[in-house]
């Protein structure tokens, strides 16, 4: 298991390079969710998530050579853009092999830092072994999305963040809810509050029918989501939690959360008329348990992480539709 | 006219009650204008515009026998906001004037602080006389949205902020673009800049057809708008500059910029795609500016204050069809 003092490094190399994100909170948001709720805004993130923070962590630690042959990986396209921005810095060649139904934004943003994009079908092959397969061929390091030691600490910064911000708020024996995929940033965050910040219990967050993780903690061993179900949370649609996470989070994290994407687009309209910010379908599930979820949350304030705001104007449009319509 | 001593005093008020709205930017953004953009994100201020500065800036500095009595405003809806929140913050009654065809979001959001609205119409009445007699009847203090001294200094915290913000770059001689009105942010920003960073200056940015600030500017006198036109950008649609806001604008503020309504939404769906943010129509004239009219500013970076980000989904959704429709 990675240990603290990975996550503080990482921080060394990051600290400079990523923005401090916003903590914000509503009236508003505190009537319907029944408490203080203190919000994360990490979709104002460079390229517009927290998985820029990770791919710093990675990238910025590789050997100078490693780094001038180039490094590959795999992603919906929020670990693909963090990649991409940050090998553009680093002058490091970047090979990424994203889904041919990712959303068009994510693939064109991956683009323009200048990175190689190979499409696969979701359904028909498996971008592990492509993934694998190329890397060992070009001679490219391979940085998984989140089963990476080096991605972990780097989404772990964002722990540390958050309990620097917090201490100036008298935040006791609270919740942290954390939008939750393959389950890097919420073992990060796991493994940062439980030094920082040890009153702070992280909540993996899913979707409905993508509760692999939820469903994992509960059985004590990793779950498999059925193939065939879908959701509108692109970003966090793993078939189960990682070989890495998944110790992390049996260790420090607590019960899982659930929520259906109805939920999800209301809350993407809540943050849009309360706070000012966009949020993108998996980046708003954390919040969307803090609102529809409060019997199963404890404490007078909650702390939600919005973990990105990479979204397209058709599914903006139709969050909106749901704020109208109430 | 009004001292930088104000503006020192007034952000010792509210330095613990307001949001140190952060400083972001974007890569494409900075593509589009031709130079970099450094985005002073206001719109994630409490009440989603920078009213709130001016509004706690002129209610805490009442005796307190004055803030038991009330107070009352007009505004389309961002200062009326402001006033409402900081009012209810100091159990001070706050009674408010809106126009009949104000955004329903901003005349629910006033109510639900607690103030009582009034609506008027907007081409047959005359907001200032309902105001004074209302105040003169009920004993309450008029807190106008522009011409109040200490509504002016509490929006020049806003330059004091970005003074400071601005440190860290090296950032020589560069505009400073904001949305005008009335001008009392222009004109507390522009006196807060002269003071704390007179390389940087500031240029008022205006919606075509309510350019009355730019054309003063240029004759030396304060002109009037033509009454019948219309403009989406509410927030900032006033015949002519303000008594008090003028002069210091004539003193310390460059040439206006005025750009167009579709100009305008474009510039929103941008910020939407690139900043993760929402911006109001009459929040965005100043980035607008930056993206549509780059031949009239100079320098390597331009400064940009995004208002306020109480828009209605309508709205909005007109803003993302226009993206969709590059």
């Amino acid at each position: 298991m990675i240990s603290i003092k990975s996550i503080y490094a990482a921080n060394k190399r990051i600290k400079e390079y990523i923005r401090e994100t916003p903590l914000v909170s509503s009236p508003f948001l505190d009537r319907i969710a029944g408490r203080r709720v203190l919000i994360k805004a990490e979709c104002l993130q460079h390229t517009g998530s927290f998985k820029f923070r990770g791919a710093w962590s990675a990238i910025s630690a590789l050997e100078i050579e490693k780094q001038k042959k180039g490094v590959i990986t795999y992603s919906s396209g929020n670990h693909a853009q963090g990649i991409a921005a940050v090998a553009e810095f680093f002058s490091c060649p970047a090979l990424v092999i994203m889904p041919s139904d990712a959303p068009k934004l994510k693939i064109e943003n991956t683009k323009s830092y200048g990175a190689e994009v190979i499409l696969y079908s979701r359904s028909k092959e498996s971008r592990e072994d492509i993934g694998i397969s190329i890397a060992k061929n070009r001679g490219l390091t391979l940085i998984k999305p989140y089963d990476d030691e080096k991605v972990i600490a780097g989404q772990g910064t964002l722990g540390l963040e958050l309990a620097s911000q917090l201490s100036k708020y008298s935040v006791q024996d609270a919740d942290v809810l954390v939008c939750c995929g393959g389950g890097g940033l919420t073992a990060g965050v796991a493994l940062a509050l439980a030094e920082a910040a040890p009153n702070l219990r992280v909540r993996p967050c899913e979707p409905e029918h993508f509760d692999d993780t939820s469903r994992s903690l509960q059985s004590g061993k990793r779950e498999v989501n059925l193939g065939f179900q879908k959701s509108i949370c692109d970003a966090i649609l793993t078939p189960t939690p990682g070989e890495l996470t998944f110790p992390i989070l049996k260790k420090f994290a607590g019960q899982g959360l659930v929520v259906s994407d109805p939920e999800v687009l209301i809350t993407m309209a809540q943050v849009f008329q309360r706070l000012k910010l966009i949020v993108e379908p998996g980046g708003a599930v954390a919040l969307a348990s803090a609102l529809f979820r409060k019997d199963e949350i404890k404490g007078d304030t909650v702390v939600v992480v919005l973990t990105g705001g990479n979204t397209d104007t058709k599914t903006f449009r139709r969050a909106l539709r749901s704020l109208e319509s109430l």
